[in-house]
């Protein structure tokens, strides 16, 4: 027995029936098989910007044997863009990253405390587009994430957004975008976060277009 | 503007209905903050068993100084329990894991067409109960997380599972649970992918004590 009702936000209540009667089926029916589920969670996924966030003691990336990009402690952040993400997206992951408590306040011995500009430390952005990948059977699917020729200017606008967010500039770093890199790190505890933009700014723009 | 339809799983229509009634201020009003959207979220989540997967070069574990764990290429698996998860979310997790296909056929040149059971790759898995922390504002709260004392034979009998399905079970390594780690590794390509088991053992179970 499988049961969906798909997390999404809509521009409209002509939107929001359109596609109460599209899951209708999924919503009332039992015994679907999971072909069915995942199909319907493909179709009716959550559109958002993600982001896997590793606290690191260390982390470097390796383009052909050389060392392009490296931090010490800090945050390896990997970035997955959805097709239809928009700046609002890039501004919440930077805003949510840079001021996530997942580091420990050493002069009070309090977790969960300060935020990486608090430390001073690092933040090292990896692209990486497997992060929209759908399992069809076991074989991933990419389809999702957003084209490399969309991707990279918007990609090189995010890391622009987060050095002039820190007050530390310096401090952030970049792979190369589409380049086939070694990613090293060392994650501390471990600490590790998932993140997704919530999607406003999308119903914003649909709604606005459609109207 | 915010919208919200949960992505949930339900036993019986009963349920659904009540859910939707519940929803149904979230689903058809404008203008609701951020803050609702996320309680929304936050009360509705998905439950699943999470698992975090890495294609690394090499990976190893470390405690207090010590290798406790290592593996050369294969996948890294973080693993989030959460307090609902039952033997057929570590079931789905097991199997779809040792069968992603992550790998490139080095006789064909294929991409995304090996498995790591194919390539005879090692398995590192290590319990992160961070990945089922949600966000209050910018701290984390991790209440959703299998407590410890149930999660850690739990995360045991997980090991167990992939060291029996995997044909050659030293294959299958562990960090330790609970214990402070470095964990270590070289994330290839990057490859990184995110997984959750689907819901249906919950809801039988639910739709069992409930009917």
């Amino acid at each position: 027995m499988y049961y969906c009702l798909a997390s999404c936000a809509f521009p409209s209540s002509h939107t929001t029936l359109h596609l109460r009667n599209k899951l209708s089926p999924f919503l009332f029916r039992r015994n679907r098989s999971h072909q069915t589920l995942q199909l319907c969670r493909r179709n009716f996924q959550i559109r958002a910007m993600r982001a896997v966030i590793q606290r690191v003691s260390s982390s470097s990336v390796t383009v052909d044997g050389r060392v392009v990009s490296e931090i010490g402690p800090g945050l390896l952040v990997l970035i997955g863009i959805h097709e239809s993400d928009t700046d609002a997206d890039a501004d919440y992951i930077c805003r949510k990253v840079l001021n996530m408590r997942l580091f420990t306040n050493e002069s009070t011995g309090r977790g969960w405390d300060q935020n990486v500009m608090q430390r001073g430390y690092g933040v090292l952005l990896v692209s990486q587009f497997t992060l929209y990948g759908f399992m069809k059977g076991n074989k991933p699917d990419f389809h999702v994430a957003m084209p490399p020729e969309k991707a990279k200017p918007f990609y090189a606008s995010l890391v622009e957004r987060f050095q002039k967010a820190y007050n530390k500039p310096d401090a952030v770093k970049d792979g190369v975008f589409g380049a086939m890199m070694k990613v090293n790190l060392v994650n501390d505890g471990p600490v590790t976060m998932q993140l997704e933009s919530p999607q406003s700014s999308k119903n914003e723009t649909k709604a606005s277009t459609e109207s």
